[in-house]
């Protein structure tokens, strides 16, 4: 005679429902009892077809996530931690990638027709929105590391103007890229390349290279374009290739440069195997720092220098905060975290000439 | 007077419904055409929030993919290109990681719960399942990565017997990984060491670890547990830190072992930095070769020898054949595709004892 949950539930000591909690992942069940479920279920050879096939079919409220430059692995951690949360609470994740041409908050709007959808994640991407369109979009939504709000002056004051507020977590750009390259110019280094996003996206990248520039004045060093390179279009812009050519140029147009600064890790990635190729040692010839502080800079060869950002920590608060505005808990904030320079292999005094 | 849909739409010498299809990013308008409505949209600083606003709501039909394994990069590029196919055909993605202690048609039946699930793509995990638990599941699904069902012997056994088949597209793990190792074997490695999924969990590890064995018994070599590594439960199985320790307890075991197979680019560069880091030289003292074929191997310092999955083309026609089974045009058929040796800095011959 086959077994049927009823005879799962008295084996285990539980009730048909607790049994059913167990097979479906139901967030509400002790994971030990869980367990303990599931070991009898795979014992006995149970099979809780039936009971899934006739469960009353419905709609699964659903959180988005919209992401700029997806196959970044910094990104990629954080929509696995957010996608966890959003498990437990039930809610189904609907990932959305966002290509670098696209305006975000448009993709919005085309998913806002889902009347399930209860909130939205923004990771990556421009820092500046239409306020109307912000509006419009009719559900809870968080930016996360598009930068910080204090420092977008612009939006900032435009938010004051019209009372508007929204979500926002971040690192500071501006300061810990400054702190990165004054880390370099600390070394000795003078000529410090840098590789950032186009001027014309208004993202993280023109914060960072704000942060160079600020630390480049306050030692008394000049700023050259020379040492200035935006990634290429056409391709994502946070890649390895990016970073390859991105180096090979800043280095045949600055034959003194000393370091190189990357406004991520995998850009690093890239621009190091490009120092490499062209026979040129890291750090001595040249150092290069990142910026994210993803598991893979621990080990590269070199290990990676970079501004490690608290990237479990931003993904369980963005997405937390999302949850507490659903539950109309909490009002938008501006949520400011603290990144954190990790010096390694990559990165060291700068010869002297 | 504020700019209406009409205007944009008269300005752009196309009719209203073109400029919605614009906006919310519809797939049926030509590129060139959304280009220009778009470009008009942001010259005339039309806010489209109240078409988005009063959009009728509705419910979108969708597409999980259940992702064993979510941070291994692999799998972050076959995300990314499925999800650009299942927007195509304006339906959402839904996200959804498996952890390495949960069964996935476990979780997929806690998903079809929601009416709107038109189907399901497994990446990663075990090749063996339970046939009724993938009966009940009552909406189409293809399996992706898993291995190849021909090699399965047992499963496919058990498809012949109860005429029941399912989608799957996978390399030949047993033959790609026989070719990596008879390479390694031709240039003159005969102590060569495995780093490998446990052997408790039915994964193309286990098929990846048959096409070692058979290369070596091809070539007359013995087959040795000392150089078998299993790697750890508790963290991610496919992850750095899991490849680091791997090849420390391997070198440690195996004073005279000259290569490492990894199953995993990812576990090859965890392999190479704890080489590194024992102060011996890849490939001179000991080669390394790993299996995916992720784009940071070309950018890891040595370069990486992989055995190259086809992840574009496996995504594409994985989530292309699904949408078939959907729309009822195909029946589940298994699939297999090829993959390719590259050979790069990391191996070469084997130091001469």
């Amino acid at each position: 005679m086959a077994t049927t949950i009823k005879d799962i539930a008295k084996k285990c000591g539980v009730g048909v429902s607790t049994v059913s909690r167990a097979i479906n992942n139901h967030p509400d069940i002790n994971p030990e009892t869980r367990a303990k479920v599931m070991k009898v279920i795979r014992e006995t050879g149970f099979v809780p077809n039936d009971s899934a096939r006739f469960l009353k079919r419905t709609e699964t409220n659903s959180v988005a996530l919209l992401v700029k430059g997806i196959t970044n692995p910094f990104f990629t951690k954080m929509i696995r931690i957010m996608e966890e949360y959003i498990q437990e609470k039930d809610y189904a994740t609907i990932l959305r990638h966002v290509d670098h041409t696209e305006d975000e908050v448009v993709v919005a709007e085309s998913l806002i027709k889902e009347r399930r959808l209860k909130g939205i994640v923004f990771l990556g991407g421009a820092f500046t929105h239409d306020e109307k369109a912000l509006r419009a979009l009719g559900v809870p939504f968080i930016f996360a590391t598009i930068g910080n709000m204090e420092k977008i002056q612009a939006s900032v004051k435009a938010a004051k103007k019209s009372g508007f507020a929204y979500a926002n977590i971040a690192v500071d750009d501006v300061e810990e890229a400054k702190k990165a390259v004054n880390y370099l110019i600390g070394e000795g280094h003078h000529r410090i390349g840098i590789v950032t996003e186009g001027m014309n996206v208004p993202s993280v990248g023109q914060l960072r290279l704000k942060g160079y520039r600020e630390a480049l004045e306050e030692n008394g060093l000049p700023y050259s374009e020379d040492l200035v390179y935006e990634v290429k279009e056409g391709i994502d812009h946070y890649t390895m290739p990016n970073g390859y050519q991105a180096a090979q140029a800043l280095m045949r147009k600055n034959p003194d440069m000393t370091a190189i600064f990357c406004i991520s890790d995998v850009l690093a990635f890239g621009a190091c195997r490009a120092i490499i190729d062209e026979g040129r040692k890291i750090p001595d010839d040249i150092s290069v720092v990142g910026y994210d502080g993803i598991e893979e800079g621990e080990y590269y060869n070199p290990r990676l220098t970079t501004v490690r950002q608290p990237v479990d920590q931003m993904a369980e608060n963005a997405i937390e905060f999302l949850f507490c505005m659903i539950e109309k808990k909490r009002k938008p904030e501006n949520m400011t975290m603290s990144a954190e320079l990790v010096i390694r292999e990559s990165s060291g005094a700068a010869k002297k000439g």
